[in-house]
């Protein structure tokens, strides 16, 4: 997989590269982790590259030949891996997979325009399907969901940033938050998968949703993992998600709990320290916002599955998109 | 042609639009020209349009329906915002045409994410070519080229941001920097309006050389008039270019200048003043670096004018191209 995404992207930056652009381009190297910080080629820690792998499954699935979808996969890692330089800056982050990020190293200037540069490179990338035998048409169509994808994404992102600055926020509107940010671009994956791999438009409409509704469950679980997990397993602090007051689901449905939500914004107020987090625990219990989060999660988790077996068919249950579905919604960290 | 572009990127947004998001699209409006600062809908200062009209003239030019290229002439305008909003970023600037730019009013983050929402909904305009009757293997043809301006336009700004830290910038360097941050998108609204316009494989080709050659001859008007433009009409003192030390093509070519590099060099080093202003403006002048700059201008305005007759034939003279083309390098403000 990586060699494949190495392949598409710098031979894209071998074809653009002059003398005066090295750096722009091994920015971008650095940050898919195929160079270190004097843009050496070096393979370094990076993402799991699960996009695409739900790309390339989706287009198997279907019948198609994974090689035809290459260049979506590509695309959509490259999109994921733009998205990611914008939000390290957004949010002030100084590592990502144990490695200084972009914008630290580089300052906020380059790294804003080397996110760009990713940004158009994922369209470069896509349009390579013409090499693939696929038809205008349903090129076309995958142009139109990965930038419907893309706009969604920049409302994930806005959602998130306002978050942290508004107390009124409702789980309708955290939904619109994950769906943007986490299961809209899953969904793009597994949808273009299908298009490419020549699945109906049924079966296309049924996989992106089997992609949208893993992101959902993906994203709740790792809410649940953020407040309960194991620090054994996941490397984080107990209670890690509470003490930064990230709003995610459990603690919005807490802060929304018409008797805890008032004690809960009371304890709240004003920052929290490790020696109150017994006490949140505590209300989060009695609100049962655990409880609550891990049924959406099991919603969601049955939703894809529905949706898979709508796109496959008996074979839904024995097939790859299946397992790594469970795999990633019942993990420990 | 306000109008057009306004319907068109509020359509879009009206789309999109969910409660949470309002902020976000309210933004890109204000960026726009369609909004104060509080959102709300008022005609505000903002730039003269020209790419989408050369898009729109292109396209008639070649005997096509500019209404036809709209869509296309939309995109361009839009990216060419998404562009200026990152660049205020990257550049510290505070004011665009008088008025307060969007990362000063509503932070880094929040701009940097609204301008990436442009860069997505200028592919979102673009695909709706498909709504023209133009044909999937044109407009593929049409993505291709606005993706790979995409490119050019984060070359070209990498370039001109490193510029500011080097003092090795030679005028090759100067000229892959304006070809992507000028010429580059000038030349992708001349080439789409022709395509769109069904011109022929040869009138492309000639119209984008066309718009990418008055691209470089209006970007080195500007280079002069930035240091020798009458103060009465381009409203910026006198040497004005001289006093920020940007490297434009004049000074580059003085920098450059085996006899009168090392003075200026030492002259320039740890900053200038305005009564240190009559001697730089001498040096320029022994090293003849305005007329070296005036000759590039006439030799780029009439490979631009040499285009347009290779793509028009005998009407290129009394076009509408040629007399916008030559308004806008002749210009003295």
């Amino acid at each position: 997989m990586q060699e494949v995404l190495c392949f598409s992207a710098s031979e894209q930056a071998r074809d653009e590269v002059g003398q005066g652009v090295k750096q722009h381009y091994g920015m971008m190297h650095y940050h898919m982790g195929w160079a270190n910080a004097n843009l050496q080629p070096q393979t370094m820690p990076s993402g799991k590259r699960l996009r695409p792998i739900f790309c390339l499954l989706a287009c198997e699935a279907v019948g198609g030949n994974p090689g035809d979808a290459l260049p979506a996969a590509a695309a959509i890692e490259i999109l994921h891996n733009f998205s990611l330089v914008h939000d390290d800056i957004e949010d002030g982050d100084e590592t990502r997979h144990h490695r200084t990020t972009v914008w630290k190293l580089w300052g906020v200037p380059l790294a804003i325009n080397s996110g760009d540069a990713m940004f158009a490179l994922a369209f470069a990338a896509l349009s390579r399907l013409q090499r693939r035998g696929i038809s205008p048409n349903q090129i076309l169509q995958a142009i139109d969901i990965f930038t419907k994808t893309c706009i969604e994404l920049t409302e994930g992102q806005h959602l998130d940033m306002r978050f942290e600055q508004r107390n009124d926020v409702q789980p309708d509107d955290y939904f619109h938050m994950i769906k943007g940010k986490t299961a809209s671009l899953l969904g793009c994956a597994t949808a273009i998968g299908a298009l490419v791999g020549h699945g109906s438009s049924a079966q296309v409409k049924a996989m992106q949703h089997f992609g949208q509704s893993v992101g959902l469950a993906f994203q709740i679980q790792d809410d649940i993992l953020g407040i309960w997990g194991d620090p054994d397993v996941t490397g984080k602090p107990t209670g890690n998600d509470v003490l930064r007051q990230k709003k995610s689901l459990p603690l919005l449905h807490a802060l929304n709990h018409q008797r805890i939500g008032p004690k809960l914004t009371t304890l709240l107020a004003g920052g929290i320290s490790e020696n109150q987090l017994p006490r949140v625990l505590e209300l989060l219990a009695e609100a049962q916002s655990r409880e609550v989060a891990q049924e959406q999660q099991l919603f969601h988790k049955a939703a894809a599955m529905k949706a898979l077996e709508e796109s496959l068919g008996k074979d839904a249950q024995e097939s790859a998109l299946a397992a790594l579905a469970d795999s990633l919604t019942n993990r420990k960290a």
